[in-house]
């Protein structure tokens, strides 16, 4: 594990948090507690739910936040911040509380993935890097879930860190792809930091490096008999690739007794080709050799690569993965949503916007998971803090459509937001990333169908208690604008 | 500076380049002499050209290359690699020789970005981490000059780490932004590790703190009198927003002298908004202040907010510039071209594919980029390592087309591949953030407006010589296929 060994991520923040800092420092508002929500508005590419992930970086980043003595210096050198604050960040801690959905919890639109209680500088400070990582991670492990279901139980790996958006999309991403559903991972360091299994064989060059195919083939079945995935492509995959593989299977592996191979397809029509691949190792007994394919795949290619009766049997996604190609962003911001006054009593604040979709939901809030009588989830309930459910007949409404209403009775609830920090301390239980992927593994499992489905995925119910509604809507009021204007 | 401060990367390698490593160290091609090409073979989102970056990071990484204790501890366990080579990964050095365009060029489809000469497993290992960082900077600043060119001398300033993928996204990422012509950036580790322009001011957090607008605006002001760009949509931009800065303004600024200030917004109708705002600013003596706009924005956006009059003097590019959003994914390779054989000489080696876009130019080459004498570049021509151009009469032609010819004869010519390491020892003088920056200016006015245009821009002309045109052809037909199968 090479974790401690990194750069000092502190200063991977906007710049107005600073600003802002300083600012609260200087008119004395750098005790007053505040409330932030994290949530995002939408779930990428028109799904239907997206798959929590970034969290344990967060913890990392939260843990080792320090500015050392270059950063106090820069800060110096721009000019804008008072002595009495750079004092202050040289102490700097974060003191404050945390609450998130654990990684590999299917999450949906505007609800709270994380709330942080602190000090008004603290609970600024960590803004940008809290953003980046669960969104990052989140978009990663949220598409490679999309990449794994159109696969259908075939093996998928993450083969993309060549074309990720910078080291740490290589090496997190890998991460995340394996917290979505991804058997293993082509970058190696990501294996060794993370445990995400690492594998790999062969290049194109190594073919050309020998004087023919069956040269590169032969030598390295001999090198690796036990890891022997042999790309076929370099020069002609049906009339050179696979009848050069199978005669290096029957060289090397079989008087070894070795019945696992494989071979690689990285270019081509990958449908005939892998059907024409699968016909002649049959033929020749190497029924047991394994097809991966990989060549700008994404779920839409391998649903269509298996409807057409491609014989692959693992799926190697590079870049569509790694960079989430068809929408490569996820949207999760980072909203004040309360303030302690000076009693300790909590105010709840609401941020209006000319965009309707981007008003917040105000106040100190918790989230329950609502689940029917066969164990799958069916609406998410966002109430205030000091409410709660605990069997009570609910009555759910759509929040952009109120008329749309029912009661729930026969449900068994669970809060979706765990304690992370308390005052400063971590008081969270980090599980392994293997732990990470069996939950994952499992959260899929009690959603619906219909929820995991592609096209018109169903609109999963994220509804608030009358009581937030109520607020939110007296908030709303004071602001001077009618329910009219914002529904 | 913190660049020393960092994660050992050796490890960011895919798997295969240890296991072919391992491999050419077993069979004895270890010291066999490889020549690598990175290119790449279309420019994101239809552009005329790409704006190659990231040599500075491809520099620090080989200079730090080196296997640590864990990392031979970790390969150890995968039980794959003999001990003679675990112990050769432990003296590893780069012992080669390194060509790459300068940071900061425009470079076009399937001319070499970079060559790497040396020894097979140094040249593999090297992969990776050489194409993720190219494709990564190269997307961004290719991005990047779009989305400034569309401002048409506006000001750009990068805001999107948040949405960027991972931590490296945003750090790199706003390195390459500034390359592609952004003015700064929100991301305060880019500056200080970088020394791109880090700015910023306020969230909507900072509005939600204060009883009122007006207040949050004040004590803004108060504390930055120079540096105050006011986020005036928090409630409601015409009716407060705009209203509550330019009271501010008057009371805090006026009295001191101060004209220059801003105001910013994140939501809501720009081309509208900014009109409005505008003719209140203007008439309330505020003419000096500027107007940031940000939210989802990218190059079409910015020219159609331009052609509807906005006025708009900032724009604040976020996930779509970040990202790469509209096209994630920078497609560079690295191919092998030739090994020298034990004698020293240089063999060529060219890649068949299925894929006809997929076949590489085999062999050792050199690009010149040809300028006419308006000096503006017309065409980049690649020839073999031992060609020259140097003001003779030059055949140019079509690779896709060659009816397509003219004679070149009033050109200037430069080598488009600089030295960067020779035997392993950096030989290029490295320039400054701020150099390559102003040497991309630069490059840019050499480009003809039509190659700059998005919509059909012209295709620029990549030729090969003669002589590396008849040595492709000449290995195809080797490798058993016709012109008219690869044409």
């Amino acid at each position: 594990m090479k974790q401690n060994d990194k750069l000092n991520l502190t200063m991977l923040c906007d710049f107005y948090e600073l600003t802002m800092g300083n600012g609260y420092f200087q008119c004395g508002y750098q005790e007053r507690i505040t409330y932030f929500d994290v949530f995002f508005r939408r779930v990428p590419d028109g799904g239907g739910f997206a798959v929590a992930a970034g969290l344990d970086q967060v913890i990392d980043y939260v843990l080792d936040l320090h500015y050392d003595e270059a950063d106090i210096a820069y800060l110096r050198g721009r000019g804008l911040f008072s002595e009495e604050f750079l004092a202050y960040l040289r102490n700097f801690r974060f003191t404050g509380d945390i609450w998130a959905v654990p990684e590999g919890t299917p999450v949906f639109p505007n609800e709270p993935l994380m709330t942080v209680r602190a000090p008004a500088i603290e609970a600024q400070m960590l803004e940008t890097y809290i953003l980046l990582e669960m969104n990052h991670q989140s978009l990663i492990a949220t598409k490679a879930s999309r990449i794994c279901r159109a696969a259908q139980g075939r093996t998928v790996l993450e083969f993309g860190s060549r074309r990720a958006q910078g080291t740490d999309a290589a090496i997190t991403g890998a991460r995340a792809a394996f917290i979505g559903g991804c058997a293993g991972t082509a970058c190696t360091i990501s294996d060794q930091m993370y445990g995400v299994p690492a594998g790999g064989t062969m290049a194109h060059s190594w073919v050309q490096m020998f004087d023919s195919e069956y040269e590169a083939f032969k030598t390295y079945c001999e090198t690796y008999p036990t890891n022997a995935t042999l790309l076929v492509d370099t020069y002609d995959s049906l009339r050179s690739g696979v009848p050069n593989a199978i005669r290096v299977f029957d060289e090397v592996l079989k008087p070894r007794g070795i019945r696992k191979c494989g071979i690689r397809f990285d270019s081509g029509d990958m449908a005939y080709l892998t059907k024409q691949a699968r016909t002649m190792l049959d033929e020749a007994g190497w029924t047991e050799c394994a097809i991966t394919c990989s060549n700008s795949l994404d779920e839409h290619l391998i649903e269509d690569l298996i409807r057409q009766g491609a014989a692959i049997n693992v799926f190697g996604v590079g870049e569509r993965l790694i960079t989430a190609r068809s929408e490569s962003v996820f949207g999760g911001v980072y909203k004040l949503v309360a303030v302690e006054d000076r009693g300790g009593e909590i105010v709840p604040k609401i941020k209006i916007s000319e965009n309707v979709a981007k008003i917040t939901n105000p106040g100190f809030k918790k989230v329950y998971r609502i689940y029917g009588p066969e164990g799958k989830c069916f609406a998410d309930y966002i109430c205030l803090h000091d409410e709660q459910v605990n069997g009570q007949p609910l009555e759910l409404f759509d929040p952009a459509a109120t008329w749309k209403r029912q009661i729930a009775e026969n449900y068994q609830s669970k809060p979706l937001l765990l304690p992370i920090f308390e005052k400063g301390q971590l008081v969270y239980d980090r599980p392994t990333l293997q732990q990470i992927r069996a939950y994952a593994d499992a959260q899929s499992e009690t959603l619906w169908p219909e929820v995991k489905r592609f096209d018109n995925p169903h609109n999963y119910y994220v509804d608030l208690s009358p009581k937030l509604w109520d607020l939110k809507h007296e908030l709303l009021r004071r602001k001077g604008r009618t329910e009219e204007e914002i529904e």
